[in-house]
């Protein structure tokens, strides 16, 4: 490497195979990983310009703005790892809002000892979902922690979206009569993650179903169907969504458990690991409350998107108890579900 | 406790004075992390929504966007903790784009066991920082992670600020003959952190010069100055600045060492702890790119902002070798400034 030394670049990314301190400490280093690994994975127009933040023309008049950070263990599992979810989760929050996803930051916190190649793949993943979703990484930055400090790489991702319809999409529009539709089978993202952690043996057959939300909310809103609420249904899965859209509507929710689509791989994983699966998190899945007189085109809209997943009305919304989630078990009996108090799974996401 | 049991909040946080993996789980602790500490911290109009991103009127065509993460040790330290840090380092970043501070996301990644005293210290300062910057935290995120896993706390901030002039700053920007203004005295910032970490006998005397960089930056603008390009002069210090900026623009950059304010403690302190001040964080300090013939004019505006801080003009760009930063010494002699290779101090910010 000696022999075409570059004086701009004096210390080649590859003598340092892992992250050290000085990758976050604002110098030569920094600048390497910059150039040598987010600007290739990520470059575009607005990155490449590398000021402190990205200039960026607001053709519409109101945009949504979101965050998340994202701890998963482990990085990769069967379906994705935490570059694609950090793209995913934030684009789907955005789209949970009807706006169309344009723009992510990406903060990284890196551990000193971190493989680079470690950092390589899951920037590369991040690019891929990036581009799949529609979004650029338009500034980001990156803090290394000392060993054994952090848990190899956390990701923040930030998102612009620009909303694309006149109406508030949230818990306040929600009416009494409303569809509760899902646009697939829930439980994957949780036992796909689960399963690697403690080695179980149905690990290869539950992927993630980790996916950007934004063609099935755009394909909605432009067939004009009256959606008044959008969740994706991650942490505390669907049922942290019903209990928390009923309480900020006042209203109840009254759901049937045999129409809540559940493969059978997940519904034996949950029951051989004393899951729950309306509480396991999804990351590709989300609940639409619309107006019921859409309910049926909605769904066929949702079925067109996704044909595989089993896309189901739920439920409906009624006056009652505000916040009460009645669930109609498949023995004819119900059940309210509460969110949960403990923590089924922890980093998750 | 038990007996005004509140069917609402079954679990009062004051029952867990530390923070659990439940809380980052999306069941009821989070719920009341979010109810008991962030809301009654941050709460606003488009938070108080709690819907999965915030939902704002972009009122003018261009917007800047920025992102960073914290992790600076310790969490509290003269003149700031981490959370003054989170929002003016990100305010500073939209500042420096000539940007209007308008809106923060939070994301937190708290470390199972971390006292909810001392996040409530931290979301205290992050109320009365954004208060005093003019921004507000619209949307947010919390994680949590294992004991041993994290580092107490780890905040990103990512902001969004209403570009409020026409043209571009950045060193596309920057021509020869440009004066590079300081508005300010060099080092508080990482000394502090430095003299707390280490114990040492001056820390009272040094704070960190953490501040908001909004009202300098925005009275610039206003009157007409000719602003080619803002850097803060954070991690990497001056230095870094001025070598970025360099190769960036094409340009080298002439610096008189003996211009460049530095305070008796500070430079002290350095000596005694073996670290060049031009290369020590700051987080209220900016270095800004002028029109030659509005540099006095502007060197004024920065002096009635801050009487007290020596606001300066320590140099001037010209055409050379490009990427080169001459400084000329004390003594008349010359010497080149590069990027740090190490790292002088990890976990400044």
């Amino acid at each position: 490497m000696k022999s075409d030394f570059n004086p701009a670049c004096p210390v080649p990314l590859q003598q340092y195979p892992t992250v050290l301190l000085a990758h976050g400490g604002g110098g030569r280093l920094m600048h390497n990983l910059l150039e040598q690994v987010f600007l290739p994975a990520f470059g575009n127009p607005l990155l490449n310009c590398r000021h402190d933040g990205a200039v960026f023309e607001a053709d519409a008049p109101r945009w949504a703005f979101t965050t998340d950070s994202y701890v998963v263990r482990p990085l990769f599992f069967p379906g994705g790892d935490i570059g694609t979810l950090a793209v995913n989760g934030t684009v789907n929050d955005l789209a949970m809002c009807g706006a169309r996803p344009l723009y992510l930051s990406a903060g990284f916190i890196l551990e000193e000892g971190l493989p680079l190649d470690t950092l390589r793949r899951v920037t590369e993943s991040m690019r891929a979902a990036a581009a799949a979703a529609g979004v650029q990484i338009v500034t980001g930055d990156t803090k290394v922690v000392d060993r054994g400090k952090g848990d190899g790489l956390y990701i923040n991702t930030a998102g612009l979206g620009r909303v694309e319809h006149d109406g508030t999409i949230g818990p306040s529009s929600v009416r009494p009569g409303d569809a509760i539709l899902v646009n697939g089978d829930l439980g994957r993202h949780g036992v796909a993650i689960l399963a690697v952690r403690e080695g179980l043996a149905f690990e290869s057959s539950i992927r993630s179903d980790c996916a950007p939300l934004v063609s099935p909310v755009m394909e909605l809103l432009k067939a004009g169907i009256r959606v008044h609420c959008l969740r994706d249904l991650t942490r505390g899965g669907l049922a942290a969504a019903l209990v928390e859209v009923a309480e900020a509507a006042g209203l109840t929710a009254r759901v049937e458990e045999a129409a809540v689509p559940i493969s059978e791989p997940v519904r034996g994983a949950c029951e051989m690991l004393g899951l729950d699966p309306l509480y396991v998190a999804n990351e590709g899945r989300f609940a639409a409350w619309v107006a019921a007189e859409d309910a049926a085109r909605a769904l066929d809209i949702l079925r067109r998107q996704a044909p595989a997943t089993a896309p189901a009305c739920i439920g409906a919304m009624e006056t009652g108890h505000g916040g009460q989630v009645v669930l109609r078990t498949a023995l004819g009996a119900t059940r309210l579900l509460d969110l949960f108090s403990g923590e089924q799974l922890p980093r998750i996401c």
